[in-house]
């Protein structure tokens, strides 16, 4: 399937047919995520996987009881990962294991430190939440490739999923994406012509 | 190609061989980008190609003098439209004039009239630079997919380009995309395992 037209066909379904995407593909589907670019190679992230009906169960008053939660097959939930330092060294680790050399992983680590160091937490949390908006693209698009649909969500109340989902204050859930095979149709696709959008 | 294969061979060139992507896959390329979701599908952007080596030439000293700017065939200088008032009436009419019932319409509209409403300037900033990442993604894979090469880039300095680009207030510059066929090789690719990301 052409890149374009997995953009074009793609859509945020609204109601799942409650079959579950198979492991197999579920795999694939995380390693398209994680393999997403982030500034500095940060990935500043970390997706819970939430499978178990009881716990959609639990969510989906959480989400304007949105039919999406439990109908999905899994829903994904992008937290910002704020301990961007921990991160960071794993990232640095990492490079040189890969077989970076280890002067430009060195450099690169006193940059990334650097500037990250001057960031306000405001700043962090806005820098998290843009980065999390590409691997949220790649998850939309890796679930058509893979032959089943996805509904990006914004509409949410993070303190009560964190709540419900048990997670620790760093990771804080930014936006969802349920993933599953849907059981609507697509609407008609309308976007801003192109004269409108690029000068 | 297939997406997964897109997403991994992908990667931030530093250096393009200066050819021109040709108007066919650049309008291609366009398409792509525009056809990107957004929060209820606002499209919150307006994007600037710039293709004039005059230009690029200014540009380079406000992007830390970063070789893409220069060698590259086209340079996309994504920005937030902060006029979201207008955007979303050309949005509501452009939904009826597709075929979308007037009913849906008119209760989408009051309802994201009075969500935009309760945005304070910054919350608008935020959610506009976090909808252009999801074009951001859309555009370095939409490249690969089309054969040629890109680099997404922050770090540059947004008042210098609007200056040099002669943008209106109401434009944002948020991040750039250079793209054209590169001149480096793709350098290993690290990321976190995947028992780092998912729980």
């Amino acid at each position: 399937m052409e890149f374009k037209d997995i953009v074009m066909q793609r859509y945020a379904t609204k109601q799942f047919d409650g079959r579950m995407v198979d492991e197999d593909k579920l795999f694939t589907l995380l390693d398209i995520i994680r393999h997403s670019p982030s500034a500095f190679n940060i990935q500043p992230w970390k997706i819970k996987v939430v499978s178990a009906s009881r716990i959609k169960a639990s969510l989906r008053p959480h989400a304007n009881d949105q039919s999406q939660i439990t109908t999905c097959s899994h829903l994904l939930v992008f937290c910002a990962n704020m301990e961007f330092e921990s991160v960071i060294d794993k990232v640095l680790g990492g490079m040189e294991q890969s077989g970076v050399p280890k002067a430009m992983v060195t450099q690169y680590g006193t940059m990334i430190k650097g500037y990250i160091g001057s960031m306000t937490p405001d700043h962090r949390m806005g820098f998290a939440r843009e980065q999390i908006h590409i691997a949220l693209a790649n998850a939309v698009n890796g679930a058509k490739s893979l032959g089943f649909d996805s509904c990006p969500m914004g509409g949410f109340d993070p303190a009560a999923f964190s709540e419900v989902l048990f997670l620790p204050e760093e990771y804080v859930p930014v936006v969802l994406c349920a993933i599953g095979y849907a059981a609507d149709t697509a609407p008609v696709k309308w976007r801003l012509p192109r004269e409108e959008v690029f000068f």
